[in-house]
C-alpha cells in the first residue's frame, strides 16, 4: 500500500523502514529538514511539509500515518491534516493519545467525513527487527482494508496486531499495557535492589539476570533488557535514579479512579517514579521533623 | 550420572523424566507408593524407604537430591539422609527452603563431612518439556563435579542454570525471583481488571492477551500463561478470587526489612493476597463504621 507518514522520530524513522522493507510505498514529513532528509537516504519519498507529504500520495484514499507526540502536537497535526484530506482519506494515529482525545480526533474527522483509526504502537526500538504489537481501534471495515500495512508492521502477518473495537479502544488497550509495563518495570526493579543490597553473598547481577532469561517463571522482554543494562554495568553508576514518566501510567491510575477498580501496585509504581524526582523530599524532611517532636529523635542536618 | 531423587511430586516427577531423558539413572523415592509406583513404570528405580533409595545407589559420591515441601518436611529428609550417607556424598535441596534453614542444613551436614548445594528450581510443569532456571549455591567445586545434572535439568547445557555463590544463595536469590513473580503478577491482573471493567468497549481480553504476545513491551512467559487462562474462559468464572501464597513472598518482603531495601510493590502485592483472602474483611467493615460514624454516611447492611 501507500501511506504518508508524519513524524520520523525513533519510532517513525523505524516504522517507515520497515514498511518499505514490506513493499509499501512511504511518503515522510517530519518538522525537522534534517530527519526528512536522513529518512529520505533510506528510501523514504521525503516531504518537508505536511501539504507536500499530502500531495506526494498517488492513490485514493490517501493514508495517513501519524507518529508525534501526544497532546497539542498530536491534535494540531490531525487538525492540519483534515484540511488536505477529502473525503473517504483515512487518518491513523499511531502515537500514545490519551483515549478521550482520540474519541474527539474520530468525531471532529468523521464530521468532515474522513475516516480515522487509533492505533496503539508497542515495540520501541526494538520493532523494526521483531515488529510491533499493535491495538486497533476504529470502525472494523476501515481497519480490515488497512490490513497489509498492519500486517507489515507487525511481527508476523497474523501475530502481534489486532482490531480491538471501536474509536479510542486501541489507545486505551496501549494506554492499559503500558500501566502493566509500570508494575512490571518496578518488580524487577525492587527485586534486584535487594538482590544489590545482600552483600554477604555478593551476587553478581548481571549473571543473575541471565540464568533467568532461559526457563524461569519471570522471564519477558523487560528482563532481556534488564540484562543488557546489567551486563554494561551492574551497579547503574552513570544512571541518575530519576525516572520520567511519559502519561500512559498516570492515565492508567485515573481510568482505574474513573471506573472504582482498585489498581493498587501499578499505582504504587507510578507514585515511586514521583519519589525519584523528588530530590528535595519534603515529605521524608517532614517525617524526620514529626519523629523529633513527638520523640526527641536525633535529625540529621543537611550538610 | 547417578542420584536418588527424594519427593516425586509434581515437580520431582517431572526433573527425573528429564533427567532420565538424559541419560542419568534416577533412583526414585516418595512417602506415597503410589507416587513411586507410578515413576517406576517411566523409568525411574523406585524405593519405598529413604534407605532402599540410597541403598540402590551404586556410585561414589552419592549424591541425593531432596525435592520436598520445604520447611519440616526438607529438614527432617535431610536429617534423615545425613544418617545413611558418608563424609564426601552430596545432598542437594532443589525445594523453596528459606535461605536461613538452608545455611543450617549446610552447617549441620557440614559437620558430618556431607556436601551440601542448594538449588533453586523455577519453570513449574513446564519445566519437564522447556528446562528449569537453576540457581546453584554451595562450594563451586562441588557445585561443577555436579555440573551434568544441571546441564541436562536446564533449557541447554550453557543456559538457565549458573553457580551464584555460597550456601543459601541459591534459595535467596530463587526467593526474590519468585518475589518478582508476585509484583509481576498483580500487575498483570490489575490490567485486565481495568480493561474488563471497560464496559463500553466490550473487549476481548484473551484476544488482546495474543496481540501483546508478540511485539509488545509486556510480553513473557507469564503473560503467555494468561492467554491461556483467558482463552479456557476470560471472565474467570470458575476460579474463585482466593490467592495463596507459599512463602517466597512474604520472605522476599522480611528481606527488605531486614536489609532496609524498599521494596514497595512486592509487599503491596503480598498484601493483595491477604486481602483476597479475607472473607470477612474486617478493615472495610471498620472503615464504613467510621464513616457512619463521623459523617452519618449509609452503611450497607449484611444480607
Amino acid at each position: 500500500m501507500e501511506l504518508a507518514l508524519i513524524g520520523l522520530g525513533k519510532m517513525g524513522s523505524n516504522m517507515a523502514l520497515r514498511l518499505m522493507r514490506g513493499g509499501h510505498r512511504v511518503v515522510g514529513f517530519d518538522r525537522s529538514p534534517a530527519s526528512v532528509d536522513s529518512a529520505a537516504q533510506t528510501g523514504v519519498i521525503g516531504a518537508h511539509t505536511l501539504e507536500e507529504a499530502i500531495g506526494k500520495l498517488t492513490q485514493t484514499p490517501k493514508v495517513v500515518w501519524i507518529m508525534v507526540p501526544s497532546g497539542a502536537p498530536t491534535t494540531e497535526t490531525i487538525e492540519k491534516i483534515a484540511s488536505l484530506l477529502q473525503k473517504g482519506d483515512v487518518v491513523i494515529d499511531g502515537g500514545n493519545s490519551n483515549y478521550k482525545d482520540t474519541i474527539k480526533h474520530a468525531e471532529t474527522l468523521s464530521a468532515q467525513g474522513i475516516d480515522f483509526v487509533d492505533c496503539g504502537t508497542s515495540g520501541g526500538v526494538w520493532g523494526l527487527k521483531e515488529g510491533y504489537s499493535l491495538m486497533i481501534g476504529g470502525k472494523q471495515e476501515v481497519v480490515e482494508a488497512l490490513a497489509p500495512i498492519f500486517e507489515t508492521l507487525a511481527p508476523a502477518k497474523d501475530k502481534g496486531w489486532g482490531y480491538v473495537g471501536p474509536h479510542g479502544s486501541g489507545h486505551y488497550v496501549k494506554m492499559i499495557h503500558n500501566g502493566i509495563e509500570y508494575g512490571m518495570m518496578q518488580a524487577y526493579a525492587e527485586g534486584f535492589g535487594i538482590l544489590k543490597g545482600k552483600k554477604e553473598f555478593d551476587l553478581d547481577l548481571a549473571q543473575i539476570s541471565h540464568i533467568w532469561q532461559y526457563g524461569s517463571v519471570v522471564r519477558s522482554w523487560l528482563l532481556d533488557l534488564a540484562a543488557n543494562a546489567l551486563d554494561e554495568d551492574a551497579d547503574l553508576k552513570e544512571i541518575k535514579p530519576w525516572v520520567a514518566d511519559s502519561g500512559e501510567g498516570r492515565w492508567t491510575v485515573f481510568e482505574s479512579i474513573d471506573l472504582d477498580v482498585p489498581a493498587p501496585i501499578i499505582t504504587l509504581a507510578l507514585q515511586m517514579r514521583f519519589a525519584s524526582r523528588d530530590e528535595e523530599n519534603y515529605p521524608a524532611r517532614m517525617l524526620a521533623a514529626l519523629r523529633n517532636q513527638f520523640g526527641g529523635h536525633a535529625i540529621k542536618k543537611e550538610d
